[in-house]
């Protein structure tokens, strides 16, 4: 984010952030039915350019893996731009009608009260307004993001990874037109494609309310240090399972190699295993084996690497533990272990280790599921459960818009309602109109009665 | 925020947030109900030391008024600092025990589903964790933010300001004497003193969690600049009346004048009065001349001055406005009036003049009223009705902690549920412990059923 910004990408980027406050405020007296509407038009208008994309996606992938051929990018970043591949392209699409077919997160009432007699107060779930969302070299993710914008009313500026630019601007493109024959301004939806843009869209505060990178740790830290916008993102995922006294096998096993082994890039997998001292020569053997049979590398302490040593794998899987491995996420085939005398001690661990994400104990112990699940300062508190589990798709959310691990407006896996607010609304019905001298002066208060929570006055 | 850092006060402000941290972990694992017990204990040990209190409150009395004498400090935050005044000491125990009455705002279950057999997703409302809470120069606010903190189970460190340091100083010290005789943790409240302590907190994103910042724009937007932890605050507060086209006199005197002129230094007072063009020369007139009654100065333009010439109030009280008058706070006797030609236009001027904070239409139309809630991008949004309502106390939300005009957690007058957040609890009963693979492997899926929303499981 330390790029000098020239005098033209500011200019640029405040007419970006202008226009997109202005087809956001524009868009606010259109019906929330004609959201769907854009939706749809913008699935057709994929469809119909689908060879257009295909050969804008082939220039990303040949100069892709002209990089990868020397090196210079991974075969994995590579894969993940083609959208060649079959059924890419139609799973996109089915993307949008799914996001079409949910429930608005708008307009629904979270309170309603009587003030007084003739005049009621409503909180009604609305938009935030602009969000700016920086995501990788995905070029499908600029759809499902512009699905995810345009269902909740919020208008956005995406930045997509460098290496996606010709398809992700083609994508944009298209979006726009589809949108210009709709009741949603076509400027609600817009694309930037350097990183001089993106910094100095993050001055612009006075247009965008809501800042979404989608990236490692560096990426969201660099952001929150240069901008007065809220950012919401997760950094690490630093998860860590929990063997407590009274975990039996079965449990811990299958919860302890899902959660490490099931997708090892993913940030809900574990990176630390913590070993009640009561189970190192029992239960713990038996859980490493089970590791080392699908190619753990497990980075241990001097308690729990004792009882391996006669394991005919060990040498192959098991070293000593540095300080740092307790802080680090491997995102690969390696578990950083470590033995604790209690779950307060697993707790306290956690809490200063992890970050803040999703942790699982295998225990039987109620009162050890209690203190777990409320003496830990992470979103997801999971029990006998792999922390795999920690998903919006999973969770039943019906989409997800990333994971926070944040600590204000949404935390832990974000569906739709994490793209709103809420205003409120008040109205009177009085003939002279309401005045708060009517209740404070003449010494009549307020009768702030429950109202049902219906259908929004407007 | 920009004077330098000494190391011993970086090293202070880490040791003191660490400390806050740990506080606030400790104390999840206390039941709520303590909290109550707690804040119990603090309104007994300042009723027991009001004396000393007073004592101290002397002192800080006695350096403002010099200060005062000399013009460098306003009388009225004088007036403020006193806590001797008749009543003003027991109103400030009272707020302890109205604030123990009110429901815990934690432990609140807001979603619930089965996820498959044997289990089930719960998110449960919890503290957020650590707050830093900068404030003006008032002592009772020190003991109404300790309650609010410790009622919501947020530790809190606060810095109120410099004038009224002695008062302050020994009410955090009696608050955690009172502390250490409960099981809340007597740091779970600190108290800083000096601005350097301010500016190396704002670095310990790793054990802070949000900042309130209660002042002006300055205070707010220097915090914003200085800060990777998310902010919650108010800046401006410039609310706009609008009368629109088929706006009735009575209403129309009623809201207009107390939106101005009930408590003018007021955030929620109007600054910006827009009236429509059909009205120029029929209800506008009336409404000047009682703004003009009560001597509110009129900054008006071109169009809304020319019908009050005639007026015998206008040589002393109309002038000219100039294109700044439409974004300054006044919190005085001062109005800025505006001709507008319809009601979207009025939206369009306070979209991007005001601080979207609370504005009033006064009309009879239906489809104005509709237009004006949904299309304006303000916290109140609200009908015939004067914008002094907007509060926290006058909504019936219980108590208020401040009013935000960001865009993400919370917006308008903030309850005690600003101060919450959630975590997902997941809790596997079945035999073998809960992985995804049982679900997505097995092809069973998810059942995503929803349950009652009880009580939290743990």
């Amino acid at each position: 984010m330390s790029d000098p910004s020239s005098s033209s990408s500011i200019g640029n980027a405040e007419s970006i952030a202008r226009a997109a406050r202005r087809a956001f405020e524009e868009s606010q007296l259109v019906a929330t039915s004609e959201r769907d509407v854009a939706l749809k038009a913008i699935r057709d208008t994929l469809e119909a350019a689908k060879e257009e994309v295909i050969v804008a996606n082939k220039k990303d992938m040949e100069a892709a893996e002209s990089l990868a051929a020397t090196g210079q990018l991974s075969t994995s970043l590579v894969s993940r731009l083609d959208l060649s591949r079959p059924g890419k392209f139609e799973a996109m699409l089915q993307g949008i009608s799914d996001v079409a077919a949910l429930p608005a997160p708008t307009g629904l009432v979270t309170f309603a009260k009587e003030i007084g007699p003739g005049l009621e107060l409503h909180r009604v779930t609305c938009p935030i307004g602009v969000l700016l969302v920086i995501f990788e070299a995905r070029p499908e993710v600029v759809v499902n993001i512009a699905a995810l914008a345009i269902k909740s009313g919020n208008a956005a500026i995406l930045k997509g990874g460098k290496e996606s630019i010709h398809t992700a601007t083609l994508l944009s493109s298209l979006i726009a037109t589809a949108l210009s024959k709709t009741s949603i301004p076509s400027t609600f939806i817009q694309s930037v494609s350097t990183r001089s843009e993106i910094s100095s869209l993050l001055a612009q505060d006075r247009y965008i309310d809501l800042v979404m990178p989608r990236g490692g740790n560096e990426l969201v830290k660099s952001i929150q240090n240069s901008t007065r916008i809220p950012v919401m993102g997760h950094a690490d995922g630093i998860c860590a399972v929990y063997l407590d006294e009274s975990a039996v096998e079965e449990k811990a096993v299958r919860v302890v190699v899902e959660s490490k082994t099931d997708y090892m890039a993913a940030c809900n997998s574990a990176e630390t295993l913590l070993v009640h001292e009561s189970l190192i020569n029992t239960l713990w053997p038996k859980v490493a084996s089970a590791l080392m049979d699908v190619n753990v590398c497990l980075r241990c302490d001097t308690a729990t690497l004792a009882p391996l040593q006669n394991l005919p794998q060990a040498a192959q899987f098991v070293t000593a533990s540095s300080e740092s491995d307790y802080s680090t996420e491997f995102l690969g085939p390696t578990l950083a272990v470590k033995t604790v005398s209690s779950v307060a001690e697993a707790i306290r661990h956690i809490n200063s280790h992890s970050s803040h994400h999703t942790d699982s104990i295998v225990t039987e112990d109620e009162a050890a599921m209690s203190a777990w699940c409320r003496g830990l300062d992470s979103a997801n508190c999971f029990v006998n459960a792999s922390t795999r589990f920690a998903d919006g798709t999973r969770y039943g959310l019906g989409t997800e818009v990333g994971i926070s691990t944040g600590k204000t407006h949404a935390r832990g896996p974000v569906g739709l309602d994490g793209l709103v607010i809420y205003k409120y609304m008040m109205r009177s019905t009085k003939a002279d109109g309401s005045v708060i001298a009517d209740h404070e002066k003449a010494g009549k208060g307020y009768t702030h009665k429950d109202l049902q929570k219906g259908e929004p006055p407007f």
